[in-house]
């Protein structure tokens, strides 16, 4: 699958894509607009370019006449790049170049930044906290017939330099058994100190050499969805993964009912007992991907926010939702994971990411430990948007948080024909700028249903800057297209007709829905913000932007700049860790720097509670314009909209 | 209890005993004998004696006539002594002052050492390993919404003091709720660090001020018999006691059978399953007897020997009977006593006392640590006697210890009428010097059922020294007296007639009987010679000896010497400690600093296998005699041994 240059004429624009894209998917990584309705299905066949150089594969459909065929019209949606080509758009409406200008900005994803097991490596930091040792201890005789224990620890100190060291009583009462039949060579799993003067632990023995055979499972406690990871402490590589919904949902969709729920009598247990079933299940399926033995299981590293590790701990929440919001604990020590239900051998020991306050949990400290953010110079922006967005600003010496309630309009909630970013929500988007006709992208290429949080962003980004909303998100009532209209007192834009969907209903985006948006990307930025002033720094001064979470995947870096959701740097800068919490879990369970440095880590993580800091509500409602009130703090797009306005001018005159 | 001052005429000897004791003890305690052979019942009337001055109370028979009770004749031992007298022994035959002189020592135990908590106070060590301190914290606010467990943390750093600290998840669960019901008031339960650097563990919250409430329970895990106390950490005082039988008997009566059954299927479960039972019903009758909430109890501190720790801790003791005689582990690290089942809270910790090797246990490590021996300049001998004896010679700058198999005859065992120290054995002795009629006492002032250890060290020490034995343990068959015969082809000595005993035959003591006991007290004189070889010294270096065991407090000293089981020292230089291990147990509750020597102090204690040091064997055969081949070790019994056969002479010549 090599990269195939696709050039788009008459705009002459030419972008690289793998083999195998659709020519649609190009046009939008080139920011060019085709019509496309119907999601990638071909049945709209609105899509219909012409290719004029080089081979494609596909993109028939009885939409086309054989006689366009035999031209080599093709449908953009179903075409598959082969090799580079030159496609021609029809441009239905007299537009010149200086109007194809007008387009948006080409699409940009986050750079996904890979935990970096190589520089682990380079550093001397690949050291995982449970480690394997091989040993082969002499046999006892009449003139050395010291206990086995000693005997153990003797020859740990004189063979492998191992000083310091505890056992716990399950280990003792296998030695003898272990030793006997095993002509006295064993394999031992040491559990590092956490502390340099701290004691080993001698955590496990196993009979021969085994060390080859060490391995974690890496855990996210999400209030949605777990996710487990089988990971080989010798390779650093994911053997097997799996999730799944957190059971708990059925006891309520968010942290607050949850934490109502665990108020109830037996509600704590209950939830206790559904989320170690979700997290059972999903080690029977990594291990059932495998061909591990759970003996080789040595740790369990697992994060969560605060709510998701007091219920798995048992550790009543109760005050975590009242004023003023105190956890009961942030840092819990090393237990047996099976004490807790997970079914898992005996001596399996659970590592749990520390907490900073009863909104920035484990998970955030989990992507700041894991991406690294704590150990650069560079000013860094860590930003986990969900339901809660929980945002971390600073460098190696310094660092600040908070969370704030974005409201559910990311994911779906709030907004009309919100949905999950799944099959069929619609992810991506552009406009013609003087049709104002669609072009949307739908999760799996099928036909609409509704709008995922991307595709907000999208729409509203594209929408404000060509002018068909405004900086306060109102439609401009005056632009003759049929796809502006207003229903039941609400205005709002038609993206899909009825019979383009798979909802038998028109796909619209409202001024509420709009509204909604703004809510949620003001509470982020002015937290950002927030969390700056009370430093002393702003938020141009953010050198490095990090996104975690499900949600960064699909976010278009300049849109979410365009609707001042992010502040706006070079998106080079901006790098995407995925499930940062799933990352920092992993990484923990590969080098034991990370159980060294938490605890300063978390202890430098200043918390703010945005309600308690009296510039926030001033920030928020600067926030709440497209992008900003002071659009000079987006100066690309400002420059952008500067010209936008002269180009418009230029092509009423014509 | 005043004393009362005893004068026996015509030997014109005065002793001081309790008012209340029995006049034929009183001649016991001044050695004075008189016959006597029904054990204390009066029944066999021969024990007349005529009080001369003085009240006394009851000590009236039918065995007497109405003429002799109005001349002042009682039966010595249903006398009781109520202030100073004076009595006369109506001497049936005729002898002088000269004969008198013969009879042996007077009656001499040693004296009991008990844990010395006032010269723990004033070296301030009465710190227990575990302790209570109580805190009063400032409710959060919004100014100040720290965690409970930092809140918790940085409040004992500020007003206690207390660095280093971590704690559990049962702690951590608990918390919040304590807090809140109690106004932010707690009391901790802190388990101190062995080690200075260490670090201090929570092991547990209560609401208020409970810091006066803190327990412990001290065990003593024997093969027969389990003790328990409570103790109260805060004064030192034993606030109930209660003892039984180790359930584990059903499954076999010594160390060895135990072993065995162990390696059966299931068998270490059965074990271990038994013991904990015994503690449990120890526990359950500690806690009736006093007021103590369990909640309130800290820790459990436990010691045993080195296959009863084994059985207790489950871990397989197969190896300890196999040469090279391999225990598993000498050194356990604490664990919630709940988690082996003992009936008691969650939270609290078991301190095990560690090993030395599979012969010399926690027991014994507990005597040395209790009795404070491994603290002092003086060089001691500290003896536990039973089936096995321990020893340990040493002082504060080296120990040496071993132990050997004495066989059962101290308990009874292998003796014709041999028993336990129970109701009815005859438990002490003294012979008329001419008429060679005894004088017996048993336990329970009963008539006699058997002999106990005590009774036959006596028996052996008195007939060796009155020439009715020779060193060897034979018989003198020219005394003319009918309690010397030859019955079933072994010569024996009657101590009891059929009638005046319980079991309607008559109680002997046997040439064989002398053989066991000469093998038993041999084997452990030995053991103690060759230790001291081993380092270069001898047993006349002995300054100071500590017994232990329940045998220890019964025993004769002068006798044990004479018979050559204790090297000959001032009786003043010999201490009983009781049951050395409960003692330990207890000891450990109290100041932690045994938790920090006993790691050193059982590295220190050298350990000899008897069996591969070459000296032993002869030193086992010079042993062999009474009180030994060389009498010139024993120079206080040689002297009485030279003034006796010219006495002897003198008195012939009479």
């Amino acid at each position: 699958m090599g990269d195939c240059r696709v050039t788009f004429l008459p705009h002459d624009i030419t972008v690289s894509v793998p083999s195998g894209e659709s020519l649609l998917r190009a046009a939008l990584e080139a920011g060019v607009h085709i019509n496309a309705s119907c999601g990638g299905e071909g049945v709209c066949g609105k899509c219909r370019v012409l290719v004029e150089t080089g081979a494609v594969d596909k993109g028939l459909s009885e939409r086309l006449s054989q006689e366009d065929i035999d031209k080599g019209y093709r449908l953009a949606c179903l075409t598959k790049i082969c090799e580079d080509v030159s496609v021609r758009i029809p441009v239905e409406t007299a537009v010149d170049k200086s109007v194809m200008r007008l387009q948006v900005t080409p699409r940009r994803t986050a750079t996904i930044q890979h935990p970096d097991f190589e520089s682990l490596k380079e550093e001397g930091h690949f050291i995982p906290p449970v480690e394997k040792v091989y040993l082969e201890l002499p046999p006892p005789d009449s003139q050395n017939n010291m206990p086995d224990v000693t005997r153990l620890i003797e020859y740990l100190k004189l063979e492998a330099n191992e000083h310091k060291l505890e056992l716990t009583l399950p280990v003792i009462r296998k030695l003898a058994k272990v030793l006997r039949e095993n002509d006295f060579k064993l394999t031992l799993t040491l559990v590092r100190p956490v502390r340099d003067d701290g004691k080993t632990l001698i955590l496990n023995i196993q009979g021969g050499d085994v060390t080859a055979e060490n391995y974690a499972v890496a855990l996210d406690i999400g209030t949605t969805t777990v996710y487990g990871q089988l990971i080989d402490l010798s390779t650093g590589k994911c053997l097997a993964e799996a999730g799944d919904f957190n059971d708990q949902i059925s006891y309520g969709e968010d942290v607050i009912t949850r934490l109502i729920y665990a108020e109830k009598p037996g509600g704590l247990e209950k939830l206790q007992e559904v989320v170690v079933d979700t997290i059972n299940g999903i080690l029977k399926r990594v291990f059932a991907k495998s061909e591990v033995d759970r003996e080789n299981i040595s740790t369990i590293t697992l994060s969560g926010n605060t709510t998701m590790t007091q219920l798995l701990l048992s550790i009543d929440p109760s005050n975590i939702r009242r004023a003023p919001y105190v956890p009961t604990a942030t840092l819990y020590p090393p237990f047996a994971a099976a004490l807790i239900g997970i079914d898992i051998n005996d001596h399996v020991i659970a590592l749990v990411y520390p907490q900073v306050s009863s909104f920035v949990g484990g998970d955030i400290v989990a992507g700041v430990m894991g991406s690294g953010m704590y150990m650069h110079e560079e000013l860094t922006l860590f930003l986990d948007i969900g339901t809660n967005a929980e945002l971390v600003i600073g460098n190696r010496d310094w660092l600040a948080c908070t969370a704030c309630s974005a409201g559910p309009a990311f994911e779906g909630g709030g907004i009309e024909f919100g949905m999950r970013a799944a099959k069929g929500a619609i992810e991506d988007f552009s406009l013609d700028p003087v049709t104002f006709e669609p072009m949307i992208f739908t999760i799996g290429d099928v036909r609409p249903k509704g709008i995922c949080g991307s595709g907000l962003i999208t729409m509203t980004a594209v929408m404000f800057e060509m002018g068909i909303i405004n900086n306060s998100g109102t439609f401009n009532r005056e632009l003759g297209t049929p796809r502006i209209r207003k229903k039941n007192d609400v205005w709002e834009y038609v993206i899909a007709w009825k019979d383009e969907t798979q909802i038998d209903r028109d796909i619209a985006l409202t001024e509420p829905d709009i509204e909604n948006l703004i809510r949620a990307k003001g509470a982020i930025y002015s937290g950002c913000m927030t969390l700056l002033e009370e430093v002393g720094l702003t938020l141009d001064m953010v050198e490095h932007i990090i996104l975690a979470g499900g949600f960064g995947s699909y976010i278009d870096l300049e849109k979410a700049m365009t609707i001042g959701l992010l502040p706006e740097i070079d998106p080079d800068c901006v790098t995407f860790i995925g499930n940062g919490s799933l990352m920092g879990a992993r990484m923990s369970s590969l080098t034991n720097r990370i159980r060294k440095d938490v605890f300063k880590v978390t202890q430098k993580m200043t918390n703010f509670e945005l309600s308690e800091t009296p510039s926030y509500m001033d920030n928020y409602i600067a926030a709440m314009f497209l992008p900003h009130t002071e659009i000079e703090k987006f100066p690309r797009l400002n420059e952008r909209m500067k010209v936008r306005k002269k180009q418009n001018k230029v092509s009423i005159a014509d």
